[in-house]
C-alpha cells in the first residue's frame, strides 16, 4: 500500500462509526502497538486509538474528517493536515499529524497538533 | 530546562559555526542517540546531527535560522517552524519540525518537513 493510500484509509477510518468496520480498516493502516498522541489524547494500541476516534465522533456526530493538505512524505515519515467540519462549510477544526511509519508501512507513531480550534 | 528553552537553544545551535561550541550546545538539548530526519538527511547520533548542521551552514553561509512559529508543545512532543534567510529579508527556506522528547526533555526524534523552498 502506498503511503498516500495509507493516509487516505487512515482518514477514512475516522469517519467509520461501526466499531468492527473501523477496527478492520485500522488494522490495515496502523501497527498493533501504534501510539497516538494529540493535545487531548495519548494512547497506545490500535484498540485504544479506535476508542479515541469513537469519542471524537460522539463529540462531533456526523461531521466528516477529510484531508486538508498533503500528504508530504519522505524516508519513513509523513505529514498531512486534516479538517473536520460540515460538508461544504468552513472547517471547525484543522489539525496536522506527523507520522512515523513501521517497517511494513503502517502507522507506528501518530503525533497530532491542532492548527485551528473553535474560538 | 523548559521545552521553550530547549527549542530556543536547539535553533541557536543551528547558527553556531564553531564545531566544539555547537557540540556543547547540542549536548544540552539533544539525546546522544537523537535521530534527525528531514527530506535531505536521515542521521542518528548527536555528532551526525552536528555534521548535518555544518553542511547546511556551508551551503548557506552566514544565513541565520530563526524561530518562525511555535513552539507548540503537548505531552512529550513539540512542533515549531523555523525560517532561514538573510536578516530583515523574506525567508529563503521555511520548515516545520515535529519532535519527540526523551524522558529528560532532550530531543530524541526530530522529524523535519519543508514548507517553503527556493523556487
Amino acid at each position: 500500500m502506498s503511503v498516500e493510500t495509507t493516509v487516505t484509509e487512515y482518514l477514512r477510518a475516522w469517519n467509520v462509526t461501526d466499531p468492527a468496520e473501523r477496527a478492520a480498516l485500522l488494522a490495515k493502516v496502523a501497527a498493533d502497538d501504534v501510539r497516538y498522541v494529540d493535545p487531548l489524547a495519548d494512547v497506545t494500541g490500535r484498540e485504544a486509538l479506535s476508542a479515541v476516534i469513537g469519542q471524537v465522533q460522539a463529540q462531533f456526530p456526523g461531521v466528516p474528517l477529510t484531508l486538508h493538505s498533503g500528504p508530504d512524505a519522505h524516508h519513513d515519515v509523513v505529514r498531512f493536515s486534516w479538517a473536520m467540519g460540515p460538508e461544504g462549510a468552513e472547517p471547525v477544526v484543522i489539525g496536522t499529524d506527523s507520522v512515523l511509519l513501521a517497517a511494513d508501512g503502517r502507522f507506528a507513531l501518530v503525533t497530532g497538533y491542532l492548527d485551528r480550534v473553535p474560538g
